[in-house]
């Protein structure tokens, strides 16, 4: 595109916590011209009023979600709840928009699987098949070539960054994987909901989801993409009291013990700007993506056995949703990768 | 002993966070009569001025530590740092006096063990040998006899509590144990470190000690007697933003999937009033046992696949210290196991 | 009352915070015994699956809240919204049961301020004159005999208990009195509201009903009493970011500087055992009365000047609300006014 | 200056939390070289191994403070405990180096005053006469001109912003001001205190300082140089269980009722870019300007009485420190004043 050209840019969604995230980033994106936002509830009102950290920044009203409106943009992220994007997206790719779901419609490329986790036969299964799943450490050069991009979900993006090289070498017994993830409570959104209350949540850990959760066959399609194989995987999602980041512990026996794992994980990331793999020994902590687009990850084998311990830590808002979504903006436009995603993040 | 006669208790460190548990509970116990109360450092202060709780409940001052008054006491409990204990112990042991230990000095049978994890020789390694582990719902009986009792620590309470059927009915691998385990701050005790400022350990999660926490050992030796064979196991500590609570989610791989291990779980329980089984599908939290001795129990087994999951929850500082302490008293003495330790859980 | 009898309990409304915190207290009360706990939206399923903490300590169903049924009470407790109890009263009543109710319903003495500050009419203005305002502080003789106990508001209770002693002593300008006062997020009750999401609340902080909130005209008749004068109040709550918990910050101009304010509070509460007057120069955290019954109060005059600030710690669930009914009740049934309620504070 | 230059700047004592977050803003700041980051203790590592979060933006090491190293740059930021400063800037200012002080050495103009509250004498007091207190809504153009400025304090920054327009016009009685405010914990700074740890600080509240703390004689010359009179203020600073924030809440009584106080907050800070005046009604969230360097004021007279109410909310270590400082050094060096400054709000 045009070197001062600015992207035409509307979200549907707007009010949730990946929309706000996803304001935020975006008004300050030197190459971002945001022109509709949109929400049912809060049509007419100004953004800035329900969140006033915009106050000054941004000067947009809320506005109904059409078709027309939006069929002006350049490029639209959907910021909505499950199977709202599937309804509208094959409309707006006809009118030559291009599509990032932060929502889990695209995601899984299987429709029955689709069905059977959400509950609710897929809307536009032909579109499904042209969908890129947006993980660019992984899928880079379909994203730059995409009209219509699955953002992934916060679990699946912790997990895969963290267990990717080990399948891709296939070094570890892909049968027996599990993946300990602690989520913190944004990432159950912004609803009013009993289990999200301050009095429920906080001086509280639990875990959730341990019969099934709905990231569990997104995470296992992307590890048997990247091992060739099917995996077993178990996973178990816990609730942390705190605001923002995942950590995922993930663990995984060893074929065989003589591989250089750090040395395998620093190359496999050497190209990849957002994902930091840490020195060895350390323990990354959630607080230091926070607010910022870096995976941070860690290998350890602990007391030298055949057991391999991979610490992966997100900011479930930002490389979880928001920042990975306008990451992959920055792909499918040939910006750099990293225009508007140099937010430090906030410590303490 | 008679019915109506107080059992003389000391404490000795009574200004860390177990011990000021400790008081909590021993105020308020109704057959015991707390005669000393021992720190260095707060020696000639009323204990409500370090700790306003216990005003109108505790009028007594700290004193400094000798043995010569505590000899007058019934049972002395140490919440002291580890390597204190081991110093007075004999002594004390010698003129009558029954011990608790809340720390580690005797809880590694091999004080070649201890020596390699703590740093320094074990100082009275004949002693050492007559120590009881106090695990009620594993030694009951051995307690009942001891003249010295090494209370388990926190993390190897909800680990051992968690994985104990699985092991002594020989159902799961034992190579291949995993224990992803959750503490609040709390289990870092009350010293002044910066890792556990509020502005370092709110807001985060983490994972810490991977290459080998203390707690390793004692968990193993624990599975190892409960499995009569040698158990591998990783273990990896987290430190999770709330005052108190551990949170174990534990992993192994089935040796077969024809076992009720519902019904397993309850049968070894049965006679345990402080280990709850909790009714299949169960997802413990861990502030359902703020400030209880109780251990609450889940088993799940995700998908019916070959990998069980158990999760664990117990207050770090009551059924993970202090509130095992008066167990382990109430069994020595010949009292009802949960006297004094009728605490409901604060909600929220 | 004989002395070996139990009184015969109902708790109407038992799903809220104030609800589970007076089962707690209810459960291990010595001379209650409780017959039922309604919720129209719970009933039939037992009160320890919606409260785990419970589990073991009570056995008992929800039930639909019946006149009937209600009827064979002693006693019953309404912990339900504002404006259900004042439908229900008056028939128990009339069946010779006793009523304490933590709502709103029957603080207010003139039915036209309440219809102002709540909405609605009152349902039984003539049952509002015999109601007891249940401050055991000030009405401790009236509520030995009430039949009905208006449970006071948790902000309230500390403002009161903060005030009383300069108001009844007249020793400050009354017109100019100050509450600047702070909640835990549990004074909002355990309604999935958006405001009370962890990730609204915490790590935030913030004023709210500063043009005027309903427990402003029951601080302002309860110090026109203690004053026998008309008082000017600028009462500020605001929302903290932790679960339990009251201070209340209180300003007002001393008349004359020469009263030894210390002993006049030591003197006021010297017979309250649930009022602690702290040590000159104290400063009182909450968490000295988490989970426990009592206001502690220490009071300053900084740099020698003319203004008297107190400050005041309260359990918003305890003595703002669970512990104080159970405190009238012991008054009213003629019992030991700590029965069941030596609970101390959890610390940390 | 000249458009393309860059700033050289150096940082000494830059591990605290103002420090940390001076760095975060200053690697962003687009016409900021940042040549030195002085640290005693940890002089020879990598800022980025103490603090994570800038791994990728800045490869410097501590270095030790050296008077040589730091008169190279152009302007030096003392990050440092208080007493520290004024023993080397003297020798800074004569080597034509500029000075912003984020610690109180310099901020008090009456060196006696100063010795009495920090207890130590003065070391520079010719020095003192010639900063300039770096409050820029008050004393933009001679910040423009100065070669030292005191940067304020979290605590007078709140309270001045919010009283500064009632003083200005003679509107209160300046005798009875009362500043309620409330502070996250990270104003307790970076030190292993007992008082800041997360199992002291979380779930709790209190006040502090309540018999003088060190920032009233601040708060009083920056009132009464508003005033032109001598103001009585009862200043009462409390810890509340976050990171970052702070919450002034403001008392005055009015002169009279006329002033409309919406449109004289207004009109007085229409030029201030950093300071928000909220819409009348409003009610400042401490989240609101997380990581931003906006003050959010909001004015009130309740009940249409003769008291005002105002809010002022800031964060404490953006526009309470580091941010200030920031803006100050764009003032002193011409730049625009909102220079590197446009971080928003992580909302949630």
């Amino acid at each position: 595109m045009n070197d001062s050209a600015q992207i035409k840019v509307g979200v549907v969604g707007g009010t949730g916590y990946t929309g706000v995230e996803l304001l935020r980033l975006l008004v300050q994106h030197p190459k971002v011209s945001l022109t509709a936002v949109t929400s049912r509830s809060e049509a007419g009102s100004q953004v800035h009023e329900l969140y006033p950290n915009l106050r000054g920044y941004l000067d947009l009203e809320f506005t109904h979600p059409q078709v027309e409106t939006l069929s002006e943009c350049d490029l639209v992220f959907f910021a909505t709840p499950n199977g709202v994007a599937m309804k509208m997206v094959p409309e707006l790719l006809r009118a030559g928009v291009k599509i990032i779901d932060l929502a889990a419609d695209f995601r899984l490329q299987d429709p029955q699987v689709w069905e059977k986790w959400y509950g609710i036969p897929h809307a536009c299964v032909d579109v499904l098949q042209q969908a890129v799943y947006g993980l660019p450490e992984v899928n880079r050069a379909a994203i730059a070539e995409a009209a219509l991009v699955a953002n992934p979900g916060c679990y699946p993006t912790a997990v895969q960054l963290g267990f990717l090289p080990l399948l891709e070498q296939g070094l570890v017994d892909q049968n027996g994987l599990i993946a300990d993830v602690k989520s913190g409570v944004s990432g159950a959104g912004r609803e009013a909901k009993l289990g999200s209350l301050l009095c429920e949540a906080s001086e509280n850990f639990k875990a959730y989801g341990v019969a099934g959760h709905r990231h569990l066959p997104e995470i296992k399609q992307g590890l048997e993409r990247a091992s060739d194989n099917p995996v077993g995987l178990t996973f178990v999602p816990h609730l942390t009291p705190m605001i923002r980041g995942i950590h995922a512990t993930l663990y995984a026996r060893l074929n065989n013990t003589g591989t250089d794992l750090q040395s395998l994980y620093q190359e496999r990331y050497a190209n990849d700007a957002f994902v930091d793999v840490m020195p060895s020994g350390s323990l990354p902590e959630t607080r230091s993506v926070k607010g910022a687009n870096h995976c941070r990850v860690a290998v350890h084998v602990p007391q030298g056995g055949d057991t391999v311990v991979v610490l992966s830590v997100i900011d479930n808002l930002v490389k979880g949703a928001a920042g990975q979504a306008v990451q992959n903006m920055n792909i499918m436009f040939g910006l750099a990768e990293s225009a508007g995603l140099d937010q430090i993040a906030l410590m303490p």
